[in-house]
């Protein structure tokens, strides 16, 4: 073609290894706290819920962990992944900037969250373990988790937060077809479930006590976690690794790097290999204004969880119990951020910002009415921070991650279209509330 | 990779020329008849509907029609499709033949339909038409050429059947997010909309008889059919000659090829490429019990429209305004089928086998559970048939085609696990009255 519009890669070059930037990173380690004692936690606090090979990947200070063969076999019926060149993105911006994107909603369950679920499904069946919990929001993880359980004969068991179960049953059906068993959370199935039988339309954080909860009474049962820990980043740097290759092949070399921001993971599989890479370019985290928790929070030991069950995670948070709005973009709906992340926010090699729900929507129909992928609300934060950039004038070339597509968000399409859709964000009183709630640790610089 | 799961090409390998198979068909070609005189229609009386370039393709004797570039650069948007090998699902088979399965669900619109939906809506604006009219039943055709009209300019305008409008809610969603506009069908713009208000769920005859009015009327407008007609199959030729390259990458050569029929485009997109280049495959047409076109219908010259406004075509039909039950798998619920593919099924070239909806949906979960995509109903089908020719056990390589995701299809997986799927099949009274309604044409043998 005389203007090629997508670089794809072959078979064999999914990559061999997981880039773990962790012997990178500025300054000491933080290492996370036990949520009863304040001290260190190490791996044998984890061992309850998790597999002992994943442990070692979440403490590894190996610059490359080697990807098991099963796993690369796996990725093979998604990946490697396209990276496009935005062209009619650029035409209708009227813009000489080159933009490119790395597109992961090729996967079954339509984003990124596989690259994760494969491996922690492959390491527990390894280990033996004969089935997965874990909790999910608007149904993206669990289903990815379904999906990859069904690959390795896992049983799954997935805690699906209330209000959604009952808004979103193709996802729910999704993880179904999968072979997974899905609850309704709050359940009566669990402590955890029955006390909070009195939020009838659950919480993230209910689902996720719901879940460890299976998972540390069933010795057959461990729990899966699809952000923030430094093995779900490790096992996402296929992606930033895939586009290092591919923006060779597009004979380019981006300038500024940009992702959206939820608990962290596709940002990181995105940036972490052009970072080892030693590349120039600027990083942008987008995240949204309802839930800014890299651009408003507090950098702070805080608990992983709602409830207060996790170890304490030196990160920028806004209280580990604040309920963000219900913005569309549940992916990006998480009150901290992974620690590795945070702290190179924190050293100001990444650039953070934030964006209302209507101007996001409307950079992703502009998206979708250009290059023809229907966007997932979250990745829309980051095609909103490109088009600001475009606008911004000294870029000239950007590569983001566009991290899923919006076939199960036409719901949101639908009142952003009809203009019904609220712009909420985050307030000072928020702020007030959320360093009230901090708890008692030593503090982080 | 020691053991390859999928077979990618490169984006300059993106066919330059459709193949069009009419020179190779068997016996004298049968005309189009015209609706009202019963003699031969030819390429005038489609030009109040059809731009130029389009009846060009339908009545092309060439043996190739070349691609514009404009054409292939917006293929570049997702093909070329991959190809996979379905290692899981021979492993889950238990079985030593190799299956094969060219994947289209990677395009925008999640189907193949955007393979003619581009090129269609690139004619008309060379032409000069301003808007593109058209109907749509659970919405796939819709929204592939709400997507294609995006690219190219145009607006569209889309009668949805009133059942669908209804229940698939985020369909309509998706085509307003391309920016067309989506009426119910029956609507009150049109007189064919208003004759039928009696019938408030519509029928896709209905709302073909709107868009085809529609367009008739308004010199700007444009009308745009999904499948069935000559151009509509040359345009789908791309799958079968990619398949044909990746299949060599594979080192490997089909003996069965085998998609799903609804009006026969993806089927023929597939084949016809194989049938060029002489392949000695036998070749599957698999379509649903409750609408079983090739398999009962009756080889005659028939309307392509319940209201039989459109052209009389030589082909198997069940009858013009035979409504098949309401299955899931909506692309395949059509009365005829292409009149390319009914003359080769006629000559014996292709069989055709017929599958009840319940054993479509156990292979379809089957294959999510092995393969990961879950499948749209439609090549749910073709599956079906696969898993059939292995148990059969004397085939060695079968290739299907895996023409869409089921994405938009979870609520009918939700009822075929639930256990409240229903088999509706066609029955001998059916047939008599299809016979009974049959017009009044000349005879074929």
């Amino acid at each position: 073609m005389s203007e090629p519009t997508k670089f794809l890669l072959r078979e064999e070059q999914i990559p061999t290894h997981w880039v773990n930037l962790l012997p990178d990173l500025p300054g000491d380690p933080l290492p996370p706290l036990h949520p009863g004692t304040k001290q260190p936690a190490g791996p044998d606090d984890l061992t309850p819920i998790f597999p002992m090979g994943l442990i070692l990947q979440e403490v590894a200070q190996e610059p490359e962990v080697e990807i098991p063969e099963e796993v690369r076999q796996a990725y093979g019926l998604w990946r490697p992944t396209p990276l496009f060149r935005a062209r009619r993105l650029e035409k209708a911006l009227g813009t000489q900037t080159r933009i490119y994107y790395k597109y992961e909603g090729v996967s079954p369950a339509g984003s990124h969250k596989p690259n994760t679920a494969v491996p922690q499904a492959y390491e527990n069946a390894k280990a033996g373990v004969k089935k997965l919990s874990t909790e999910t929001g608007a149904g993206q993880w669990g289903s990815s988790l379904a999906f990859a359980c069904s690959l390795f004969g896992l049983d799954c068991e997935v805690f699906m937060v209330g209000s959604s179960y009952d808004q979103k049953p193709y996802r729910r059906s999704m993880m179904q077809t999968w072979g997974a068993t899905v609850h309704r959370s709050p359940s009566e199935l669990t402590q955890s479930g029955k006390a909070n039988a009195e939020h009838p339309t659950g919480s993230l954080g209910i689902a996720i006590s719901e879940a460890v909860e299976v998972a540390a009474q069933d010795p057959d049962c461990n729990y899966s976690l699809g952000s923030v820990l430094n093995h779900v980043l490790l096992h996402q740097t296929v992606i930033g690794q895939e586009a290092i290759l591919q923006m060779e092949l597009a004979g380019d070399e981006p300038d500024v790097v940009i992702g959206c921001v939820g608990g962290g993971s596709n940002f990181a599989g995105l940036a972490f290999p052009f970072l080892r890479a030693g590349s120039k370019a600027r990083f942008v985290a987008a995240e949204p204004a309802a839930c800014p928790t890299l651009t408003r929070g507090v950098y702070s030991y805080d608990f992983g969880d709602t409830a207060g069950l996790t170890p304490l995670m030196p990160m920028y948070t806004l209280g580990h119990d604040f309920v963000p709005p219900p913005v569309h973009a549940g992916g990006l709906r998480y009150h901290g951020d992974a620690p590795m992340l945070c702290g190179l926010v924190k050293a100001g090699r990444i650039e953070a910002r934030a964006y209302k729900q209507n101007e996001t929507f409307e950079a992703a129909v502009r998206f979708a009415r250009s290059e023809g992928i229907i966007p997932a609300p979250e990745p829309a934060h980051a095609i909103r921070a490109v088009i600001d950039e475009v606008e911004r004038g000294d870029a000239k070339v950007i590569l983001f991650g566009l991290c899923g597509h919006g076939n199960f968000d036409l719901a949101a399409y639908d009142a952003y279209l009809g203009g019904t859709l609220e712009d909420p964000e985050f307030s000072e009183a928020d702020m007030d509330a959320a360093l009230a709630r901090l708890p008692e640790a030593p503090a982080i610089a």
